[in-house]
């Protein structure tokens, strides 16, 4: 099969390699999209994300969906010949942390297209039938890959408690601050607004359902005169997340999504004062079913984000894509093509 | 100003009452719609409810709207000249539970049309004003008073935690369970199952977004296949609510809502090998800003249950209504007419 | 090795059998001791539980505690010549509920002396080396084989968040009643009555920490003016039950622990009108490390509840002592002896 | 009466005052001990906390306990002659915050000591009457009166959700860390290690039945070892926070109880991989019955915590005796001798 494959920073080569063969209680899943992510081009600009650094020949790309093409032995769950979304991270199943619900802490989780392991930006891919989810004809298949975004929303929202009639911040409009926004909505939230400083992304999250945008190198947090119930911080700014820490109400919650260096400044006397509870999320667990349910009753629109694809012999283009457009939302590689 | 008033089973008299000052804290409301409730037509048929039992000329009806035409001393939440929904039960504030966010559990509650507490079938009603909720133009004063019964649903779907995506069987298409579906849908739940032996209510639950709806005079919920995650109990009938329960899957939620007499059977053995949570509730505690949202953003639709305008000398005719016809959903006496 | 063997109802025979060896990521177990259960006292009595029928020869058992002997391949805990409590349900870690944290409810759980696994009134056992927890040397052998009720305790005082400075009541003072007192205290419960019909099993209670006893022969729970925050039901008795619920104080919960037939009485107007929880308990999850480490504490005493020693060719006896002797708690085999 | 009244920085002079009358549902408490407190210290000697202005003269002292013995029309809890302990904030109780339960972060709190409400260095102070919890014989005057601080630790606990048998690491071993320290052994944990820099309460803390004690001169805690499933932070020191809060194992919780200036630097890195929860506490809600009954029933130490007593008329050598003696731990006032 062909594969994109990145062998250095900035060098990204196809290649054939041997199809996978699926082993106990995996299948083979025919790789139709995959969503490119912004880790994804971190490995191929800078090589390494902290203390993951890519030493070989690296597959990225881990929002992959398709269809299943084989089993291997033991599986159970009648998926042959069926549509999937792929969840992209094995856990070991059987530490403290899997046995308490909280797989995506598993010490030895292994990731897809991250440092050692292979991604989906190939025409094959195995997974633990498990990890293989389903999907409707209502979902496309990008639709189906961009569950795995989806999940890094659903997942926040189920941290940040978001109840119904909620009043959200999303701060940052790139497609994890949408998908976070359309995730609060599906949660019920009744006022959701979602700050930027890129127009052409307020103009889609307004698509999408916003409540209300602020372009924040106009009209800063600070003055805007919310008093949110939760955060959901998708910027990763050090000094957007401190404004935008101080604008929560009493007894708020704040997620810190976007990823933003190693230390923050967290107003401290105001968590106090108010109670603020404060976390950050680290993937997702158990989301697959709940954001499949969501995007296949039309409460979240995954298509409307996808504003390119690529072949194979593209994976360079469609990560390079949001340099060159800013008005670029989420590019898709389809190896199929 | 006018005032319905229940004198005996059967009995209801329009009388003149002289017009209630506001109290310290207290705001006068202009009714202007009132739904009607089973309740009502409970302590009318039979002049009781449990311990609950009328003993002097009593005002029924606790699901009041109107516009706030005066304010008592101490009051400063700036409400004259706002329409609002009126929360109909008044706790003492300071005892344990009341202390505790469980205001709905104070042994001294006072509410509205229960006795000796007279409610709102009359041109004027003072309450609390932190118990006048301001509703924004999009509400119609219909929907206002409805925001009564859909508290019962929000507060039922709070206890049950229902989950976006998730699976819910509502037993018992009234207004109460035709709002829990509403209510269950705008938690974000995607597969919501209702039940009654009227067809005519049936339609009504369709056309407001049941996922699917039966007939359980000739598709008995045991024989549906359904394994809901949540039950939202709104018949009250001692064998449905044992079939339904059997139904529900594992580590599924059991909300008892529908009033069923003293005693239930429990299925103790299905409730263990599958560690059913079963509860109930009782009115409801802190749910009116969220419901007021729902429904202003059109998350829910409350006037479509209104099926008949009745006015304050009519309400007699109002709450038999129920009995005379089939169809009927929701009767709403408005005061001023 | 050898090992007690129950082939029908009554009868259990002392037979060699070959010794397991530990397959992938085993780790096998010289059994020190083994607590007995009144479900083993079932099987040999009935035959049969619910659905779960002995149909071949099956080894009873399920409480074990040892030693380890020998580890399989992949296993990599360290535990060769550890002493270790088992814990005894082997859940297949991958499905839905397990996945979510909730392996007690794994559909493909195999239990211990559950038919058709065997149990463990044998010299030895393999074990998956995750379910074998190390315990330190301040728990003594009985002590670590009663980590596996003691679990059930614990995992009833979760299901009802029992809370530091909680008052609990606690029906049915059996080992199981026993063991949900204490932990209800290891818990932080300053007030932990406890019931039964035995003065015996009363006495221990004392012994153990009861804030106070009843035996209900005497003193009714009606009318012994309690009205706890939690009820652990340890009787399994469907009236006992009804008059116990009844006495729960408002949101208060109750975990259904004693098994007691298929249905029960439930006062639903007393559930709904205080917003009662009821939940029942199956088995348990993630509490073997905090069981050990109440135990270990000196939070929990467990050697005061072992009133027998028996070896593997006098299981049979331990399995009727109960029967003989009113004064009984625990029955403990040592297959070693 | 006589009072302690702050006239400026470090100026605190006896005074006769006029005795408070209760109002309606008030009592008048004779006032047998109070705790002094840090924030009464750092009144006394700056004349403010963050936004607190002490503008005319006040007296300190919000932690006060002693007997009822008068009470104001409108009671009817039975208090007349009882001993009580005060809880020293009075919040509106119908705001949204009260009525949800969260009284602690009502805007209209007024709170004993707390510029520009009056405290309790006086002998006679008025409360209503939900607010003087009655203590059992079991508990001296010094123990009541520290009940709020020992709120502050069953707070902290509680937001922690510390768990029976949890690992417990609490920074700071002042008043509020020794307590925090007891509250969290109350709650069930067995594992609970305190650091601080003076050895005298290291020393109490091992007396008080800390499971192990760290200098932090000598031992830093990044080098203990310690992987705390919570974080009770009680010294208020930034760079320590970092310390301590990188020490947290996964899915840990992490609770900033000291004061320590506006902003402290937050691993962000380390609270996302691990999905930290962070919050702070500000005061406490519905503790009192719980942390009275946990001093009851002699799970928490207090009058171990008391190094001196002082009458009224030596307040500021209460106040100034922490800085005299670094063996100090907790001086307090009373004021009828």
């Amino acid at each position: 099969m062909r594969a994109a494959v990145l062998h250095g920073v900035g060098k990204i080569l196809l290649e054939e390699r041997p199809r996978p063969e699926p082993g106990p209680r995996q299948v083979l899943v025919r790789v139709e999209s995959v969503g490119t992510c912004g880790s994804d081009v971190h490995y191929y600009e800078h090589g390494r994300i902290g203390d993951f650094v890519v030493e070989a020949p690296l597959v990225l790309g881990h929002e992959p969906a398709g269809t299943v093409v084989a089993a291997g032995p033991g599986t159970g769950r009648g998926l042959l010949g069926r549509r999937v979304s792929v969840e992209p991270g094995l856990p070991d199943f059987t530490c403290v942390h899997c046995r308490a619900g909280r797989y995506n802490l598993c010490p030895r989780m292994r990731f897809f297209g991250t440092p050692p392991i292979d991604g989906a930006f190939c025409e094959y891919v195995v997974v633990h039938e498990e990890f293989a989810h389903p999907v409707p004809d209502a979902l496309s298949d990008d639709a189906a890959a961009l569950i795995e975004p989806l999940s890094v929303g659903v997942w926040a929202c189920r941290k940040a408690r978001v109840q119904p009639g909620a009043r959200v911040l999303v701060t940052g409009a790139g497609p994890v601050g949408l998908l976070c926004m359309q995730a609060a909505l599906a949660f019920g939230a009744t006022d959701v607004v979602i700050t930027d400083v890129n127009p052409a992304r307020l103009r889609v999250a307004r698509d999408l359902g916003a409540s209300a945008t602020l372009d924040v190198r106009e009209n800063p947090v600070s003055g805007a005169g919310l008093e949110p119930d939760v955060l959901l911080e998708c910027s990763g700014h050090p000094a957007a997340i401190g404004e935008a820490v101080r604008a929560v109400g009493r007894a708020g919650r704040v997620v810190l999504i976007g990823m933003g260096g190693d230390e923050i400044p967290l107003p401290l006397s105001h968590v106090q004062t108010r109670e603020l509870e404060v976390t950050g999320t680290f993937r997702y667990a158990g989301t697959w079913p709940q954001a499949i349910a969501l995007a296949a009753a039309g409460r979240v629109r995954l298509d409307a984000l996808v504003t390119g694809h690529y072949g194979l012999a593209e994976v360079e283009r469609a990560l390079t894509a949001g340099a060159r457009d800013p008005e670029l939302v989420k590019a898709v590689v389809r190896p199929q093509e």
